[in-house]
Parts: C-alpha cells; sequence; structure tokens
C-alpha cells in the first residue's frame, strides 16, 4: 500500500510549508499501518499549463502522474489564498483531469479504485470551500472518497498564525482527530478497494 | 437495499420537477437490480430552520431523517437557482449536519456505512457547483463517495428549456451514461459497506 | 438615505443573533452618516419557496420586497453552516433573483442604483465562500458592489465560541475594520448613485 | 480611459482561445466610446508562485502589474476547467492580492478607482462559479465592481464545442447582451471614478 501526497503550496521544498506539517501528521499513521508515503512537493517542478497527460517541452507532469498511477492513496494538500486553494493545486487538478480519459484493463477511468483525501492549512477561512472543489474534482474523475478525509487547520479571520507557528502554544485538537479520521478511512477503504476492486459494471467509459 | 432521494425541487409534488424525471432514471436502474426506492419531495413537508435533529412545533424533519437512517443510500437531488444548489437542498443538508454527533452502536457517525450521490437539473450553468457542495457536506458528515456519482444536466448559457423539455428534443447520452455510473457505483459500494462495514478504527466519535 | 439589512440567521428574532451583532456594528457607522437602517430578521416571516415575485397563500416576502424597493443599501447577512451561507439566505437571493427581471422607470432593472454588501459571521471557516457568492448574487442583478464590502468574523477551526462570546474576550481589530470599509463605502456609493444614477445606455433590460 | 483585459487560458497567444474571442466583442465596444484596450495572454509570461509583489528570478509579473496599476477598468478572462477558472487566472488573483496591501498616495488600496469585471467561456458548466470567485477577488481586494460585468458562454452538459464553434451556427443573444452590459457599466463606472474618486473616509489602510 503506498500513498501519494500532491502539496501546492506556493513555495519549493526548500522553504518550509505548513501544509507539509499537517501532512506529516498522516504519514505518522501511515508508517504506523505499514503505508508507504511519498510528498511532491509540486512547486519543485516545471508543470507545463494543459489539458494533456503530457505537454512536451520539458513538462514534468508525465512523471508525477506515473506515480499518481502507481499509488493507492491520492491526497491533495494546499495552502489557502483567497479563501481558496492554491493555483497550483488547481494546476494539479487540471493535469489528473487530462488523464481522466485513460482507462484501466477493465475499461473503467485509470482513478478507480485509488482512495482519494485532502490537507489544507490557512492562516484564515477558506478550508471547506478548498476541500470541497478537490474532494469534489477527484470524484468526479473515478478516485472513491471514504467519510470524513478533509482535514484542515484554519486560524482566526483577518492576519495571523500560520499552521506551524499557531501549534508551537497547543495543538489542535480538532485538527489531529481529522487527521486520524482521514488516515485510518483513507487506509481502510485504499485496502478494501485492492482486495475487492469495483466490478466492470456500468462503470466502463466509452 | 434501500435508496432515499431527497428532492430539493422548490415546487412541492403538485408539480412537475425536472430533477424528479432525472432522479427516475436512476430509479430503473435500482429496480432492476433489486434495491427499493423513495423519493421525498422536501417542498412538501414543513421543515424547520435549524440544525437540531429535531426543533419541534411541527416540525417534520424528524419523519425525513428517521427515512435517511433506514436508507442505504442517500442521493441529493437540486435545481439550479442563482448557479447554485436550492435553498431546500441547503435547508436539508443543515438538518442532516445537525445529525452529525450522533453515532451508531460502533461510535462511528451515524452515516457511516451509507452510500451518498447527487442528481442536479437546471436550465443553464451551475451543476458542477452544485454538485461540490453536496457531495463534500455528505462526504464531510460521514457518507461514502463512491467515484462519478455527479449527475447533472444542464443547458446553453441563458434562458432555455429545462430538463424534461429538452429530451424531448432527444436524450442526452452524457447525462444518461453518467446516470448508469451513479446508479452501478451508489450500489456497489452499499453492496460493498453492507457486507464488510467499515471498522471502527481511528474513526469513532469522541 | 436608507440602508436594509436581511438577516438569513436561522433562529427568530426572539433569539440573539451573531450576525446580527455584527450588523449592529454597521448600523452604528450608519447613525453617525444620518443613514438609517432596518434589519429584517428573516427566520420571522412565512416566506415560501419559490421565485415569483409574489408566490401567494400568505407568502410575507412582497412585504420584504417592498423594504428592498425602498432601499439605498441592501445588506446580506448570514451565519455560516457547513462551510456557506445559510439556507434562508439563499432564499432570500432566490426571492431576490425572482424580482430581477423587473425594470426601473428607465427600463434597467430594479436594483441598478441600489448598493450591496454581506456581513458573514460563524464560529469558523466559509466566510470568504458565502462572501463570494452573496456579493456575485448582488451583482449579477444590477446590485453594485463598492470595494471592501465583505465583513466577517469566524474563529479557528474546529467547534468555538461565536462571534459575540469571542468578543467578550476582545474585539476583532480585523472585523472592526472591515465594518468601517463597508459602511463608508456603501454609504459614499449610495450618495454617489443617487445624485448620479447610472445612465440607460447598454443596460436597458429587453 | 484604458482597459486591461488577463486573459487567463491554459494556451499561448500563439493558439486560439475561445476567452479570447469573447474578450474582442467587449474591447469593440470599448473602441466605439474611446476606451483603448490591452489583452494579456498569460500564458506568454513567466509568472512565479507567490504573493509578493515581485518574486525575482526573472519573474514577469512586475510588468504585468505595471499596466494594472495604469488601467482604469481590468476585465478577468478564463476558460473553464472542471467548472471552475483556470490555474492561471487563479495564479493571476494570488498575484494581484500579493500587491493589495499597497497604496495609493490617499492611503487607500491601490485597486480603489479601478472598476473590474469578468469574462468566462467554456464548453459547459462553471460559468457562474468562476464567475463568483473572480468577481469576490477583485472587490475584496479594493475594485469597483458595477452590475451585471459576469459575461459568460457554456454549451449544454458534457462534451461539446467551445464558444468559437459554437458561434458558427448563430451567435448567443444572452451572451451579446451580457458583452454589452459588461462593456456600458465597466466604462461608466471608470469614468465616474475617474472624474469623482472615492473619498479617503473610513477606507484607509493602517
Amino acid at each position: 500500500m503506498h500513498a501519494l501526497f500532491l502539496n501546492g503550496s506556493l513555495k519549493p521544498s526548500s522553504e518550509d510549508s505548513n501544509t507539509d506539517a499537517l501532512i506529516r501528521k498522516v504519514i505518522n499513521y501511515y508508517e504506523d499501518m505499514g503505508i508507504t508515503s511519498e510528498v511532491i512537493r509540486l512547486a519543485d517542478y516545471t508543470i507545463a499549463p494543459g489539458v494533456e497527460v503530457d505537454m512536451g517541452n520539458g513538462d514534468q507532469w508525465p512523471e508525477i502522474f506515473e506515480k499518481v498511477k502507481n499509488a493507492d492513496i491520492v491526497i491533495l494538500g494546499t495552502p489557502i489564498w483567497m479563501g481558496e486553494k492554491s493555483s497550483i493545486t488547481k494546476q494539479a487538478i487540471e493535469r489528473l483531469d487530462g488523464g481522466s480519459s485513460l482507462t484501466n484493463e477493465l475499461g473503467q477511468a485509470i482513478y478507480y479504485n485509488k482512495v482519494g483525501g485532502v490537507v489544507v492549512t490557512g492562516n484564515e477561512d477558506g478550508a471547506k470551500n478548498a476541500a470541497s472543489s478537490m474532494i469534489y474534482a477527484l470524484s468526479h474523475i473515478g478516485f472513491t472518497i471514504p467519510p470524513n478525509v478533509d482535514t484542515y487547520w484554519v486560524g482566526e479571520a483577518g492576519p495571523g498564525p500560520s499552521y506551524m507557528e499557531a501549534m508551537q502554544k497547543g495543538e489542535s485538537e480538532f485538527t489531529d482527530q481529522h487527521v486520524k479520521f482521514l488516515a485510518y478511512n483513507t487506509a481502510h477503504f485504499a485496502r478494501m478497494l485492492k482486495s475487492s476492486p469495483i466490478p466492470p459494471e456500468g462503470n466502463v467509459m466509452e
């Protein structure tokens, strides 16, 4: 079992990411369950605009897409800007959508039997809006969404500390509870779909 | 196996509902699969504003909520107004949310092991926005969202025919394909979760 | 100059409303400017579902709609439920939209020369999402939206105090600053549009 | 009077853009009114991720930002992907937001007295959702939003022709009407705010 995290932070991995800090909490649970994890900091890659699987000209999405294809669980992580997911996360969704007409050997969308979830951090407001669009996108292209797989932290309205800074004054029980929900439920569904894949009935693409 | 449809049309059942027409197509599939269906036209009921399970004073939500509790599959249906789901559908979500702290005998949210999906119709634009908020809400409170369970029809930008009228000139292959996706995938997951419920690991409410 | 506030709280005016508490801060500014204000607690009224100006059968929207027509400034206030505006606020938007094909004596939409704004409160996350849909709706049907007229307060992720309770520990400078922005900018634009209405050029309805 | 269009198409200007085709209709009106226009195809530029005014390292946003500062009208144009505005448009919003703490000589946000609007095209569903988030973002950072400045075209649900292709069979009266609304109302408000700028009362940043 393998989990892939696509972190849509606007910062490359040379800089700290609050979303990464929350992702690490999910990974701790996965480790205990024997699930391997890889985190992709999308800003480290040169991802071309477009909706083809490979846009050419040095487009690095294809290597990310290979990792998506090999993952049992895909978690989209995003910071919040202007009350929404980041542009980089939006681009990842455009590129995932670009692969949505590909099929597995049974003729289903290639994302069938993969499990999705989301992790969102922001200094204020926008988590549910970001989560909503991400969960919908994953579901719309073929991922399975277990219950309670939208894990987030945001602070009070207005300027204020981001996740890592805020947690120095004490962890958020609410957020930690939802880390646990996400970790256990994505793991359970991924195992279930691995042992009993969705049968190719009524869901084969034409 | 039993499916409950909550139709958030602004019209009572004495009037035709385009959303109902699309719901009926899902029901046709369910019938062939031996799944029973009930459609609730929410506008027929006096549902009190609020977020308690029972708001008292003649509030009829509790009878609907009993039906939700007894269903294996819950499909929210909505028309589109101003590019969004209807106020009545929003109210149903508020009331479903009002029951989200209730637990089953294992301590999980009461909606665990239930499967959700959505059906949306409008004369133009707004289906994905409506679907996104409904899918998210269901997922956030404990429903499982199988792949491809957002079935919709909308027409071209601007004033124009609604679903039933438009279909008189020829059915939408796209929409019908998604009716099939929704029917088969909700049915499969409902069966799977009935035979193998989500174990109470990491998802018990505190 | 007159301002109308439509408070979409799920509670009637016999109960305290956090959104009302924030609305009162706007009214304080309006009083100093000589602008009169009226707050409608929508839950006090029996508003019929539908998108006609008058749905009949005791529908009380028409009396509210008269007040809208007489106002220079219309502020939609809403609590947050499930990261979104309330069902009652959504219904008010449906009913306002129902009047959007009415015209003034110049043939423009009846909401021309009226100014819109929004006030949102919630114990956590969802303010920008609620504000976004409300501002858009107002703009789409003919209201003018001055800069910075989305005033909100939300707390940290998870369960926590609502606006009135939280303010007992100290006011939010951020929110208060935005109360001021909203009050001054709506007032300025309302005055400007009163003295120099939008000319009927290119915006007359057909 | 000068209008700047930021076209968030995923394609560079060497390729046709449906959004550009709709933008050109707005420009026709502006020409008749003596308003000059410039269209920026954002995909032609190397815009760095981030929320600073200048991210350095060859970031080309600063040259676009200069054009924004010199414009009286700023129109965001976007295609629809997955029912939402494009990642490139989202990035433009992030960068505009990055300049939102800059002030004019009166201490107001730098976008004061500028007028905003949006143009959206997609082969299906998502226009109002895209418009809503763009209008809100512009309003939130200081732009003025006149009535009826969300102009869009989308086709019927499912795969189908895009704007330019669809228009070969006949223009959309609805969309053309809204092109006219947008052009006249943005022009009027831009003129009004040029001759009577928003006074620095209650809206000076601290």
